[in-house]
């Protein structure tokens, strides 16, 4: 398969994330893709691809416009606040508290647009988000235009991303755009797995109320894991959606037996909404080893999602999303497509 | 006047808030108490007791009881969960995210019931928390039973904590706690004043829909200060509440005149009010050398503040709230006092 792919990604390199109460290096960086790459060229998954074209115009299809303008600028405005320094919010939103008034100054804006203190925007956030979701749009439109599939290797990840906000590393949600420009081409129903570790709350957001997109999630149950206050068993999607999310989530210590089945409940659901193609939002998270992470899944395993994504039987865009335990993730992310194409 | 105050407020000694993309030392320490006491020790300001009984109680009738449960307790499952250091959350509610369902795990709590990642939960913080309102249950007392003023020199300060969250340094909402007690010993109405420089979302947010509470803010405007989403001139409170919030905004760089203005409005509202007593949300962070915030109110102001308070004409109960000029801080808020008793 077509693989999708811009250096660019490079330009998002965060110092920092809040996490257990400290700042910490950040789990979402440079490497993780470039690990992904050399064992694709490895395994020769295919030839490499950039993007077509760098257009907002995709993004804005699923993102709000002010929150775009919002990305592309916040850096400046943070420089010139506050110096040269990963840009990371302060506060959000508590109960009663609301959105109607966008505030002037940079820490008002980005607690505004987000939701966690994980997310560092740096010089070169908008300008690799960018390149991820345009490689995203051109594997989309590989798919349809008849390839069985692609893969966008892409950082930052994306499914964590709404309409307007950001968090878990992700600022353009990459799926949803790549699902959203296939129905632009003319495709009447798209369908999105996400397989990523965490649920895609992003994701879920976009499409709640749209019925032409199916979101099927198995993911770390919210009681438990990130994002907390969203994937739970009965988000079913809202008005003309309801029905067409569907969330799975599973309890930390999940193997292979109890995700499998999970898997299987998804797969059937996507084939009864009888999609024109599937986007996988494709996170390697859910491995035995991953260090934010706790689900029990091993090398051997990935193959095996990789087979049962091929037997729904659909041209399938993959979109890469988490996966943190650096040194195996080029294995495991690979071993998913190889698994998809039966070697 | 009486003085409210407890050793325990040094059990609230946190190590670092998220700050410009930075972990620093946290601004609101224990410090900030004992300057206020040295100075009011200078000033013979009046005689220092302790609050009369820890007791619980009195929180509870203006929080909400699993979340006091979740102050209590939030510790203990920290620890086990991330070792000893300090308690930050590390995401909130996106935009479509809900609070049906409180996560298990510890950071989904904290993300839970918090709005920033500038409020360290410690060891000591339910301690020195119930302390705090514990002095201004006290000091509503006393007011309650005929004294003209009444003071609780505490922290971690509260006009910040809601019904059910905490964040900007507040657990629990001393003066809202403390307004409430008086309406339970027998006040018909209460109004509550608040010149800390920040607005009292959390004030706000406990007597929302209230009739029989006034709540009068002078405060930095959200639109460039924290806490961003709160404390807009249009927030007039709701249902049986309509009418009974007044926000008084005022621009980065307010000085005195423009200060002494919104001030005099404040206290036209709280007369026409005609409340038993009044309870004043005693910040000294609109001074112009607080750190971390852009006000230009200088020393000589502060006593101006209080004799302004004291033409109201009612009894009066101070909760010390903020206030980031370490050095100054017990100058300045013992200005305010005194210049309340005309000398």
């Amino acid at each position: 398969m077509i693989i999708l792919y811009s250096d660019d990604h490079r330009q998002q390199a965060g110092r920092a994330e809040l996490n257990d109460g400290r700042l910490v290096p950040c789990h979402e960086r440079p490497e993780r893709a470039e690990m992904v790459l050399a064992r694709a060229r490895q395994m020769a998954l295919g030839p490499l691809r950039p993007p077509s074209l760098l257009d907002e115009a995709p993004i804005l299809r699923v993102h709000d416009k002010a929150y775009v303008e919002f990305l592309k600028t916040a850096w400046d405005q943070w420089v010139v606040e506050h110096g040269d320094w990963d840009a990371l919010p302060l506060n959000w939103l508590a109960p009663n508290m609301h959105r109607r008034v966008v505030p002037e100054s940079i820490d008002g804006k980005l607690g505004y647009y987000s939701f966690d203190a994980g997310t560092p925007i740096t010089e070169g956030t908008w300008r690799a988000a960018l390149a991820a979701a345009s490689c995203a749009v051109t594997a989309a439109d590989l798919v349809s235009s008849g390839d069985r599939a692609s893969f966008a290797l892409v950082r930052p990840p994306g499914h964590h991303a709404g309409q307007a906000f950001y968090g878990g590393y992700c600022f353009v949600n990459n799926a949803a755009v790549a699902a959203q420009r296939m129905l632009d081409g003319g495709a009447e129903r798209i369908a999105i797995l996400d397989v990523d570790y965490h649920h895609g709350n992003g994701t879920q957001e976009i499409f709640w109320e749209r019925d032409d997109v199916l979101f099927v999630c198995v993911h770390a149950d919210p009681r438990q894991e990130f994002p907390y206050y969203s994937g739970h068993a009965d988000e079913r999607g809202g008005g003309r959606g309801e029905g067409f999310t569907l969330n799975l989530p599973l309890p930390w210590g999940t193997d292979w037996p109890a995700y499998a089945e999970a898997l299987s409940i998804a797969a059937s659901r996507i084939q009864e909404f009888t999609p024109d193609a599937l986007v996988v939002s494709l996170g390697a998270d859910t491995y035995e080893g991953d260090p934010i992470s706790r689900f029990r899944l091993t090398m051997e395993d990935f193959p095996r999602i990789g087979a049962m994504i091929e037997r729904i039987g659909l041209p399938t865009c993959f979109v890469m999303e988490g996966g943190y335990a650096v040194d195996a993730l080029g294995v495991n992310i690979v071993n998913v497509l190889t698994g998809f194409e039966g070697r």
